[in-house]
């Protein structure tokens, strides 16, 4: 990937409407690396008042999956096929980080991994992900 | 559980601001099962005009996480440790239905699964959760 | 996939010497199910007495797979990429028995579940498998 | 954990008939970490030839459950409730070595990984596990 694909990509994910809906914020991409912010709401609490477990699975889901398409693009595309999270502690700070590692990007098959920190650092969450990886068809993507 | 537990429960789920912040509707509970309706809208969508993984995971993690929740309210609590997910197959229309099922509900630790279809009854994701339980207190939860 | 085709299937996992070496005994077969029995002995013990979950993980990776490979065989062929499991109770009983079932086999993904259980039928592990699944050639599988 | 308690343990591992019988060799042991040494025979093989996935599963799931074991021995003790491996590459030699790292040892629940690499130090899998935690009765574990 060329730094102008790199920075197109950047460019499409920061516009996504999903990530301003998510209240995501890409802060950095490199190939094969992305790395997300967020900021919990009143809205992103559960019946206990703790983060809600879907919220840090959306942060694990776009980590992952765009940090596989940063390794791939434009090349291949993907499809997450499998995500798993492990919840390790709970936040002590509103503010979150997630940063997700294509750690193999093969030609049929990806696997990403993603670790989620408060501000303190502390590991709240670590995610896996399975990716379907296929040839890039050039007005699908 | 009795009948007014349920219903109480019922109500604090459905006055979640979480759940209306990301359009779930619960459809119906029973003590150990949880049903929610969704319906995709564009900010829902991924870069490549799918449902977003992410979404389904909001829609496992509450179905499975409510299911539990009924099955073990109002002497016990749970937090969520552990969340896996299988995206099966696309989602052939907007609105999606998730059913959650507390399989098992031990002392300590809780298991559930949940079921995601598209409106044909397509399977679009299967979810599993592993759950830490325990002891409610009164001024808590 | 033809009678024949599953009846020489059934004689190639019955011969095998993992299942051989692993004491599992293929039950029965049908497009896309598997069945496994297993029967503990001292050296499937973990360090406090119980069955070792890894004998579990056997059993699943085993029930899962034959049951894909039985879903796609002999057009396709298929290698596990994720497995996950959930350790539901105890087994009362040495007696365990694994049943694998092909939930999606796609062109490229395959998704499969297994469910253990002891004699009395009480659950004891839930698993679930992602395949890579591609065309078969003809010298190799 | 004391030294003496560390080397107990370590000889408690070395001693395990199932250790022998899954042919796992424990090289190393901290608090909170092990190290196992495996050489694939061909009863591990699957019916392609490749390595079982449910020895990778064995591999994961000792140890993960060891370095857990080592984190906690001998006020507390643990069950694995949950295990997901990633099945990364093809290992390109016999020997597999697997390390278990104890992420988080809470008071109830526990959450390790394992790292499964060739003798090239190519990564073959990766897992994670879950586990219920709980005070050790002296008779018991």
């Amino acid at each position: 990937m060329s730094d102008s694909d790199l920075a197109e990509l950047e460019e499409r994910v920061r516009a996504s409407e999903f990530q301003g809906w998510a209240g995501l914020e890409l802060m950095g991409m490199t190939r094969g690396t992305a790395t997300f912010d967020f900021t919990a709401l009143p809205h992103h609490r559960n019946l206990v008042g703790g983060l809600h477990g879907g919220v840090l699975a959306i942060l694990a889901d776009t980590a992952t999956g765009v940090a596989m398409h940063s390794a791939i693009y434009p090349e291949r595309t993907h499809v997450t096929v499998q995500l798993d999270l492990h919840f390790v502690s709970k936040p002590a700070s509103d503010r979150i980080v997630a940063t997700g590692t294509a750690v193999r990007a093969g030609r049929r098959i990806g696997y990403a991994e993603a670790e989620i920190s408060d501000e303190a650092g502390t590991l709240v969450a670590r995610a896996s992900a399975t990716f379907a990886i296929s040839e890039r068809r050039r007005e699908g993507d």
